[in-house]
C-alpha cells in the first residue's frame, strides 16, 4: 500500500494538486471525505463538526508582566472530535488501498506506514491571488485582510501539529520533498510528481 | 538554456546528486571546476583560493555588554576573490550550455536566467554517516566533532548568503524543489529528479 499525504500553507493549492495527483496516479483521496466519515460516527452534522475542529482555541496565558506561554483550551466535544478524526485516517490506512490524504497531519499520524510526506508552499503573491480567484468566502476580503486570513490559518495549523510532534510544521527536515508551486500549473506538476512519487515507493520497496 | 542550482545542506549528499543528475540529463556540471577557473583567471594557487573563500571571516562584534552583531571582516584579496567567482559563475551561463551549479549562491547570482533551484537536505545521522564515509579528511573526526563541522559550515553558507540576498539560505520560499534525501539511492533520486527537472523546463518555456 502506498500513502501520500500532502500539508500545505493555506492558498498554496495543495488540496487541488492532490486531487490532480489521485487523478493520474489512481489513488483514492480524502480531505473533506474525512469530515464526512466523522459526521456519519458522531451523527453530528459537517458544518458544526468543520467549525468546531477549525475553531482558534489558542490563547496566551499570561506568566509574568513580560512573559505569555500559548495553551490551548479544549472542550470535551473538540477532544472527542479531534480522536475520531485521528481514527478516521487511520481506518482509511487499514483499508490498505493506496491513497493521498490531504492536512489533518496524516504524515505523523500514519508514520508506521511509512507515507510519503510532501509540503506544499508558495509565494504570498501566488496565495493571494489563488484565494482570491478561488473562494465565494474570501470575495469579500482585501487583499491584506486575506494576508492576516492566511498568516492565522497556517499559524494554527503549525499549532495544531506541534500537539503531536516535535518537528516543526513546513520544516524541510520532516518532509521528503517540499514544493514551491509559484511557477508551476497545477496540473503539469501533478504529472511530474506522479512520476517522481513512483521512483520512490519503487525505490523504497526493494 | 536550462540552468539547473544545487544548493545544500553540509553531508546531505548535493554534489553527489548533482554530478548524477548532470550524468543523466547530458548537462555540464560546475562545482570545483569555478575554483580551478578562478586559478587560471587570477593566477593564484587552487588550494589558496579554496581556503580563502572557505575561511571564516565572520566574527562577533560587541555592541554592548549583552549584545553584539555578527559582521564579516573581508580583507582585499578575498573580495577580489568573490567577485571573480561571481564573474565565473556569469560566465558559465553565457555560454549558453544547459548546466548543473552546485552552490556559491549561483541560485541569486544567475536569478535573470530563472534557473530550477534545488535545495538539498537529509537528517543529521544521514550526513554524519556520509561524511565519515567519504572524506580521508574526516576520518579523524568522530561524530560529536563531525556534528560541529556540519553545523559550522552550514551556517557560514548561510552567512554568506545573506551578504547578496533577503531570502534566508534552506528556507522554503527562496527555492523550486527541497529535497530530503534520507531514504534516498542517490542515483535512484536523481532519475526521479531529471524527469521532474525536463517537466518543469517544459512548463516554462511555454
Amino acid at each position: 500500500m502506498k500513502i501520500i499525504t500532502i500539508s500545505r500553507e493555506f492558498g498554496s493549492g495543495g488540496r487541488e494538486l492532490g486531487k490532480h495527483l489521485a487523478d493520474v496516479l489512481g489513488y483514492d483521496y480524502y480531505d473533506k471525505e474525512i469530515i464526512t466519515a466523522i459526521a456519519t460516527n458522531t451523527g453530528m452534522d459537517e458544518n458544526y463538526i468543520e467549525r468546531n475542529l477549525e475553531h482558534d482555541r489558542w490563547q496566551n496565558v499570561p506568566l509574568t508582566f513580560h512573559q505569555s506561554v500559548t495553551s490551548i483550551s479544549l472542550d470535551s466535544t473538540h477532544t472527542e472530535l479531534l480522536l475520531e478524526r485521528k481514527r478516521v485516517i487511520e481506518e482509511i490506512a487499514k483499508t490498505g488501498k493506496n491513497c493521498i490524504i490531504v492536512g489533518r497531519n496524516a504524515d505523523v499520524l500514519l508514520r508506521e506506514y511509512r507515507p510519503f510526506n510532501i509540503f506544499v508552499c508558495a509565494d504570498l503573491e501566488t496565495k493571494t491571488r489563488r484565494c482570491m480567484e478561488r473562494s465565494s468566502e474570501d470575495e469579500c476580503l482585501n487583499s491584506k485582510e486575506l494576508i492576516r486570513k492566511i498568516n492565522k490559518i497556517d499559524k494554527r495549523r503549525a499549532q495544531t501539529r506541534a500537539l503531536i510532534t516535535d518537528s516543526d510544521w513546513g520544516d524541510r527536515s520532516a518532509y521528503h520533498l517540499i514544493l514551491n508551486t509559484t511557477d508551476w500549473d497545477l496540473k503539469e506538476l501533478a504529472l511530474a510528481l506522479a512520476e517522481f512519487t513512483k521512483r520512490w515507493f519503487e525505490s523504497n520497496s526493494k
